[in-house]
């Protein structure tokens, strides 16, 4: 039985196509009704806050992501709206990274389904379609633009609400808004992409449509990381959208299961756990992790320790949160996982890091 | 501005996906209603016909393609289904090649849209949604499974029904389904998808979307076409979908402009006329067509000759078909391409081949 997987139906691509978002999404504009653009704070502020396209009731909910989001605050930011506005909003426009994103796509979910966020992480559990929604990144690497999944950190676990309606309606890719973002930030975020590639090119669950996506999107990352061009960050912009794609029909693997326990017990974001959790799985990745370090060194990149603050209750949750991520590890080392990747195996990894 | 262009939504991609047909168009179907099945007749009475889940109101529509797709033939085809069942169908599902897969999207717009379908050849002149239609390739190259196209002659012209209605709201790939084609109609199929990514590769209209699925698709054709890989049907399917999603922000070139006078007034199927066309365009591509002739060297192709039979009335109108094509002639020549492209070369050009 092969997924029958549902993709952003419209697309729009180009240097300055963020010019164009207020003709995007006016087809949708109701009489009376409003849109929320879910902003990166960062932006605040900042030229592309003046350049939001913003009629009368249209409400701009700056967010915060120092933090991954929580679906606490999921929670909140429903409740904002509806409280600061009458009706359900015609549309919600993310605008920012991969947890803003993440947040656009929670908040558009929530405004239709009861209860909350917490309720729904896991698959397929939402019963009614999101409000229209619209990706506009701000960084390439995570896929969140294309993912059907928004990843959440709640009272018990990280986990995303994975369904078909948490996928975008619409993307606008503007790889001028990537120009601006810090080095370091750029730099764990495309790595974001660039271990997808190798997980979903490494793992046992590929075929020739994921191939072709991971295969194409790994050739941008290393043109972007290990070569010069003067558009890398339109090279960047289709790698995160192809390696999205990439996992359709696949999925990631050991390192997104490890920085996934990093993220949960010590609030370490995502792109960075990625970075250090793929450099101690040489064993599992020999080639990856060898252009992996290429790429860091080319960059000036120096990872942090944790091993050392690491106490024992805190590495046996990590561990277990780790090896929760069954699909994950299915794909890396096949059915036999549990033998190849026992508890005190994943221990040690995490010492390395 | 960019373009915001939509893609087929879903899609379901693998070995012998063909039997869960049933499950995919399921919750498409309501009580009463039926749907119809647009099958290339060299499929009667062959294992596939047995194949495609009919139930009860279904009707199986087997039709021919020696000729390529008219709109008279659109027309008599919508009548067909008016006349033998009550009401409109649930759905459409397109089995063949590309003639196949453009006369299902024609007759689910038809179902929807007054008048005759030749009243619609042009850009965006469809007012009405199609009604529910899913594309089931047997033949891997030309595209028409993800291109907002239907390809049809009319009494004035050869021009597709351009529109985002026309665009399929499912694709079902089933590599196995390509196996059995015959080597010379796998051969020009696939050289439609080869010249495709040429046209679009070497086009002035390119961006980086277009460029990372042009790129990919060429590349997986020459693993098709000039190595040896046991999946090379999957591959070959891959190839067709990103060749397709190339177009998005691109254009095909010069051999698509030519080979539709070929089809046109000789009556020359897409994909041979194609091929007779780039083989003699060594001037404008000429890494592609020394790479083309290799492919053709490999697979003991021998293209037919035709210059000896033209008349001059045949080849001035053929001349007229080509340079109608504006938008094919600027993405390959350039904003300058009427002074590149006089009359007397573009006759020339047919009198070589």
């Amino acid at each position: 039985m092969y997924r029958n997987f549902r993709v952003v139906p419209n697309i729009i691509f180009g240097r300055g196509s963020f010019n164009q978002l207020a003709d995007v999404i006016a087809p949708h504009r109701s009489q009376g009704s409003y849109f929320v653009f879910v902003l990166d704070d960062v932006f605040v502020g900042k030229s592309l806050e003046g350049r939001i396209p913003l009629v009368k009731d249209d409400l701009l909910l700056p967010v915060n992501v120092d933090d991954e989001p929580k679906t606490s605050y999921i929670d909140a930011l429903v409740e904002q709206i509806r409280t600061s506005r009458e009706g359900k909003p015609d549309g919600i426009v993310g605008i920012g990274g991969g947890s803003t994103m993440d947040i656009a796509k929670a908040v558009s979910l929530m405004l239709n389904n009861p209860g909350s966020s917490a309720d729904y992480q896991g698959w397929d559990l939402i019963n009614n379609p999101a409000v229209y929604h619209v990706a506009v990144p701000t960084l390439a690497g995570t896929g969140a633009e294309i993912s059907r999944t928004t990843i959440l950190t709640g009272p018990e676990k990280k986990l995303g609400i994975n369904s078909d309606y948490t996928l975008y309606d619409q993307l606008l890719l503007d790889p001028e808004l990537v120009a601006d973002v810090p080095k370091n930030q750029w730099f764990y975020t495309g790595m974001d992409c660039y271990i997808h590639d190798v997980e979903s090119l490494k793992g046992t669950f590929i075929n020739e449509f994921s191939k072709a996506y991971g295969e194409k999107s790994i050739e941008l990352c290393r043109q972007v990381f290990l070569e010069e061009h003067p558009d890398r960050d339109d090279k960047l912009m289709m790698a995160s959208y192809f390696g999205g794609m990439s996992i359709a029909y696949s999925q990631v693997g050991a390192c997104h299961a490890l920085s996934y326990g990093l993220s949960y017990v010590l609030g370490i974001h995502h792109g960075i756990g990625c970075c250090m959790a793929f450099d101690v799985l040489d064993e599992i990745y020999p080639e990856g992790v060898r252009e992996f370090r290429q790429m860091m060194a080319r960059h000036d990149i120096t990872l942090p320790k944790i091993a050392a603050d690491l106490d024992d209750t805190a590495l046996e949750r990590m561990v277990t949160t780790a090896l929760n991520l069954v699909p994950l590890w299915e794909n890396c080392l096949g059915p036999d996982w549990k033998e190849l990747m026992p508890r005190q195996r994943c221990k040690e990894l995490y010492l390395e890091m």
